[in-house]
């Protein structure tokens, strides 16, 4: 019922990261591509083959060193419901493996709508009595435009089932600031209204490590920001996207530790999957072992900078 | 590149409705559920392919009095992958058939990530220089929490293949006020900030009717947001959620619309979609027909009321 599983993942490993799996067509070795089309064809459901091939190398490379992966659902998406079935796959692979899955899919509806979210990627569906698990997932990204309605149904299947959630805050990208950064009547920031929320909404999810089940999305791309949530909110778990490609470095995601250096899990994603792209003379088909040199590097940037 | 093709079908129509189809398996007639699951057992395809079937028999019972359908993507994602290839078959057949699909997934993320999930919903997905469309649909909902980065690559694709979206304005939940109520500092609401961005976002998208391609989703259950927001984005289209189930009356809906009696589309899903268990004696095989009078009775209450 709270991000336990995942704190503890990371603290077995030593090790505050998160892989994300967001692949593109592009970051994938031709030749995993080619076997995928002589299946499939160049079609939605190649395509989907590939992605998930190309996963499971990846996978099979990081789960001894990285705790969690991070699969974006609108990558998978993209290739029609052949990809969310490759979305699907990845995730009971990862698992399989004993990594936490966050499904990165920024869910948000309002009451039994939200539900059938939770039940989706957090929970179980029901068919006449029998139970299926549709995705999976360990914790789900979700909006809090919505309010307490679109919250409460993942809490519910939360604690039933032991999984944990990420809510916006304060996002990476250039124009977060548009709306998160205005300043509302009782003069704080939307961002840290809605901060204040998830430590509220949390209330109902605490772990043993202090840190709820309903965690916040803070981009590296603005440390000060990330300081000061770290500060204001003591019982949230951050999820940390931005580190690498989107700009964001290793002293950038320090503010978002706690005097015990846990508190936050970073994301790298195009930085692990296309790290083989970029050691010179690399045969392809060793991509999944660059990522992991990748992932160790960037784990051991992380923890230097750290309390 | 606008709403315009939803405009002309209300019109032609004189129909300012859209039937949403979030289907739960309570809603569906045994003798559907039956026959999917002899063919695919009691599992998640069996499910989803009851939950293809009823919509079938709505979209055959409404495409020639109802311009326009608004599958909710949580309730086929609630059936796994296979629920996912549900929506897309129930998009494809209603699309067959002439109408208007808005597809609700409330998807929201960054600048490239945003351009997956477009291209996913609205546009055509690359496979190796071939193009697939992956759901097809002609309108997405969105939530602009993460400000014009979400937006801008729905615009690009609206652009490209005469597409539209809706924005999450104020949401028709009880609690939709905790954030979208709160004032910011220029005094403006959230909601009205957020109506105020739709305005601009949709300046590069206007159609022929004054609207643009940029609407907005205010609930019925606010009648005077409503009203308030009708007259402050004199260009910006609604959808409007929250009639019948979620109490909102076709006299809290006339706000909703301007001078000309445009400028809304009103939304039902439970009230058509289980219209069958409220007649009497109804033979379940004629779930569809009843269907069909609900949504006649309804667009004559709500021509009634409008300008």
């Amino acid at each position: 019922m709270s991000l336990d599983r995942l704190i503890k993942g990371i603290k077995e490993m030593n090790n505050p990261t998160v892989a994300g799996l967001d692949p593109k067509l592009d970051y994938i070795p031709e030749y995993i591509r080619q076997a995928a089309y002589e299946k499939y064809g160049k079609t939605l459901e190649g395509a989907a083959e590939a992605l998930f091939e190309f996963n499971k190398g990846l996978i099979d490379a990081l789960c001894d060193i990285v705790p969690a992966v991070k699969p974006q659902a609108a990558y998978y998406e993209m290739y029609g419901w052949q990809g969310v079935r490759a979305l699907e796959r990845t995730i009971a692979y990862a698992k399989s493996k004993g990594m936490f899955v966050i499904t990165d899919g920024k869910r948000n509806d309002i009451g039994t709508t939200m539900e059938a979210y939770a039940k989706a990627h957090l929970g179980v569906t029901d068919v006449e009595g029998e139970s299926f698990e549709a995705f999976g997932g360990d914790a789900l990204t979700v909006n809090g435009y919505l309010g307490t309605d679109g919250v409460k149904p993942v809490i519910n299947v939360c604690k039933d089932k032991d999984k944990g959630m990420f809510i916006l805050v304060k996002t990476s990208n250039p124009s977060s600031g548009e709306l998160q950064d205005r300043s509302i009547d009782d003069g704080l920031t939307i961002y840290r209204t809605m901060g204040n929320m998830c430590e509220k909404w949390g209330e109902e999810l605490m772990g043993e490590y202090g840190y709820s089940g309903v965690g916040a999305v803070v981009g590296a791309t603005y440390p000060e920001q990330l300081g000061e949530l770290r500060k204001a909110l003591p019982h949230t778990f951050f999820l940390v996207p931005g580190y690498g490609a989107q700009g964001g470095g290793a002293k950038d995601v320090a503010p978002a530790f706690d005097e015990n250096g846990i508190g936050a899990v970073i994301n790298s994603s195009r930085g692990i999957m296309c790290a083989w792209k970029k050691e010179e003379g690399l045969d392809p088909k060793d991509y999944a072992q660059a990522a992991r040199r990748e992932a160790i590097r960037m784990r051991d940037e992380i923890n230097s900078v750290k309390n």
